[in-house]
């Protein structure tokens, strides 16, 4: 299953990245410390994303894949090729990042455990679709970002890191999305490398990831 | 209305704190900075609550008053009866400190829009009672406490603001109500000389305060 293309790398941990925009965070996987964690291809379910033009020129193996025909989920035998491609490239670890439609099947039972997601929220607030609108219309003062494992639910996985943001007078969608977006960059190589690194304990629905209360001043 | 038993703080803004417990609430709006705010009446509806004597080592009135026949909520009659002893003394502001009862009918009718509360989660996150173990059996590795102006739901008003704590691996309930509620006894304080000193506006639901986006580094 490992590739072994690295020379020294045999112990790497071969990471997909499944995307439908721009790629911001992809591209902050593929250049961010993720431990042994190493983004080794690149999946789109829209073939005009900008995300696969950056994906070449990072040099990533990356293609567009069928979606199917439903607008926000897999049909079966798409989510069976979407796994069936990963489960060939010896895939160990699927981040999504921006992928704008539910997983839910196949891909769940082959890669289940084994699948990020980041949301931009501080989850179980603003689950779901336009999260940064919900939160400024809701009046938070503090938002930010999620990084959980995926389940069967929508954005209701297992957490595994949070990182928090000022949410201020005069921010609109766009500035507070873009606020949110730099945690997200430095939050989900975190989150990849702690899992690859096997830093991460499951109790009940709780992801632990070490840092314990003598750690903190 | 205004008693001037100050002197010169004739513009002072008389506030009344309601708690059935600890009172440690009630003790940092006391001593804290809330700006033209001052703490006049503490009032209880559970007759051995150490809050009263708290109130009574602080040279704050104090009194018990019977919230009616009920558990969780005040009979129509009592309701009436705490909202008249809080305007017969010139009341403008009313701050709920772990008061165990929900707030309905009269109180609500004279001091809509004057009565905060605070609530140990970053809500909407982890609304009612038990939010500290909510939130540790959730997984979440942020939360926190929010201020916020009491409407006829269950912490479901307009936020004034929020202060984030992390979650730890080995934290249980009594650590992490700890670690929010140090941040609970800088957020009421804070949130009380805002209202007092007239910096905040209310957008739909949101409570501006000021803090703009060239104000944050």
């Amino acid at each position: 299953m490992m590739a072994g293309d690295r020379g020294a790398g045999g112990d790497d941990v071969r990471v997909a990245v499944l995307a439908s925009g721009r790629g911001s965070n992809f591209e902050a996987l593929c250049r961010g410390d993720t431990g042994r964690g190493r983004v080794v291809l690149l999946v789109s379910d829209n073939p005009e994303a900008p995300v696969l033009k950056r994906a070449l020129e990072l040099g990533v193996e990356s293609m567009y894949l069928s979606p199917g025909k439903y607008r926000t989920r897999f049909s079966e035998s798409a989510e069976e090729n979407w796994t069936g491609i990963m489960r060939d490239r010896g895939i160990q670890l699927v981040c999504l990042a921006g992928l704008m439609r539910i997983i839910k099947g196949p891909m769940i039972s082959e890669y289940g455990g084994r699948i990020m997601n980041i949301h931009p929220s501080l989850l179980p607030s603003f689950p779901g679709l336009d999260a940064q609108e919900k939160a400024l219309s809701y009046g938070v003062t503090i938002s930010g970002c999620t990084v959980h494992y995926v389940d069967a639910g929508v954005d209701t996985g297992p957490i595994i890191l949070q990182r928090s943001v000022p949410v201020l007078d005069d921010d609109d969608v766009r500035s507070l999305s873009d606020r949110i977006l730099e945690q997200e960059h430095i939050a989900y190589p975190q989150a990849v490398k702690l899992h690859c690194d096997h830093r991460l304990s499951i109790s009940g629905r709780r992801v632990l990831s070490g840092l314990k209360r003598g750690d903190v001043p």
